[in-house]
């Protein structure tokens, strides 16, 4: 007998905002197939796991996906209850979708279990609301590789006609900004960056798109791009932003 | 003393996709005001809460924007724990950023609890992720009301460039279509509709664009359209999707 392979949204980071079908799925996990980018808070949950990195960041080991493809069939048909944890979203840039074929190529079942994506929740992390009455009607999630869909939408949207939200995007900032001009948006856009969204090492910066690609980043964990008005608002609501560490204090005394 | 008002997002429907965060801070609320598109299940959870709903509806009894933040202002001044509790996430299309404006304005502390969105929870619950190597490389997410974001959108962006995911917009189809077919979609691109999705009253059609407007809904529940190459994965792995029935069956049994 097989269990269905199970892809699970880790969310941004902190465990307090996985989901509850997420928490329950880690703590039944047997193996959990787990990306680089999975919060190590997250991943303590699956506790009676074998908990196995097939992380595929830039610059570090990693593993093909076709590869990872063959360890879940061969992990679900050996009859374990397996868990493949991606950050964020699995169908948000998560390759999710390839996954799920490839069970369902193997015979086997699957279950997709939603998570927090840092498209939405890295903005609000930094108070930033990805639509806003009267300021932006829609946005645009985007990512730097591939760039087709990206080119294509910068050169097609009217400026400000979306928010735009650049997910693992950072490093090609400079590119961004210039396209970003060349089709007409201001130098003095509101934009923001957003690092290591709902980790202890959040970082956040907001500025003019003219000087979004000299900043400073912070080393160490990924970051996401905004751009639009919305970023404004932030601004305006700056000292009270989505902080974890008060919430959870504030909880905590109930 | 004040507690912060927590801006709740009580995702797509199913309690399960609650954030361990939000149901903390149902546990903990003495006062929730509610849209109506919030499920009852998930309102069922804030136990020790006077429950008031506020929802804007279409056709239904609604509570202006003014008197839902003159509501929250009061409530978190007199002492009370308050939760404004949003259907999906507060910072998509949920009016977050304006009651946190508010709040801010009236020298409150506020906190936002992100949820799930329809927005991509809606289309996973049927088997379609966004974005999809080779597929699709980004998203856009529109809704019918205001116009201006979704007609400079449609306009502009070349046919195929981004999914596109219409939230709160089924009323629109027929302008829809219309206007994807004028800018050059082809009427056999594949599109989807996802009622009430992760709900028990989850509903789903996926076809080609031209006969999109002509469905016949189910009564009842609000809604999504996608229009995307995305939909013909769902399609791959049709018996598979993301059910919650059965993926609560395969955990209790663990």
């Amino acid at each position: 007998m097989t269990h269905p392979v199970l892809l699970v949204g880790a969310g941004p980071g902190d465990p307090d905002l996985l989901t509850v079908r997420a928490v329950r799925a880690l703590a039944h996990a047997e193996v959990v197939y787990y990306d680089a980018l999975v919060d190590p808070r997250v991943l303590a949950l699956a506790t009676k796991a074998l908990c196995l990195p097939v992380g595929k960041r830039a610059g570090s080991v990693s593993t093909e996906q076709s590869a990872i493809e063959a360890a879940l069939v061969r992990s679900a048909r050996s009859g374990r209850r397996v868990v493949r944890l991606k950050a964020g979203d699995p169908f948000v840039f998560g390759r999710g979708g390839e996954e799920a074929l490839a069970l369902h190529a193997a015979g086997l079942d699957w279950e997709m279990v939603p998570g927090i994506s840092s498209a939405l929740a890295g903005p609000a992390a930094a108070g930033i609301p990805v639509t806003h009455r009267g300021v932006a009607g829609g946005f645009a999630v985007l990512t730097a590789q591939p760039a087709d869909a990206w080119h294509a939408t910068v050169a097609a949207l009217p400026p400000g006609a979306l928010t735009l939200v650049f997910l693992m995007s950072l490093g090609a900032r400079r590119e961004i900004v210039y396209r970003l001009l060349a089709r007409g948006w201001s130098p003095a856009q509101p934009a923001a960056i957003v690092v290591g969204a709902h980790t202890a090492a959040q970082w956040s910066w907001t500025g003019p798109l003219s000087e979004l690609a000299e900043v400073v980043l912070p080393p160490g964990p990924p970051g996401l791009l905004v751009i639009g008005d919305v970023v404004t608002i932030a601004e305006r609501i700056t000292e009270c932003t989505a902080a974890a560490s008060t919430s959870e204090d504030h909880l905590a005394t109930a």
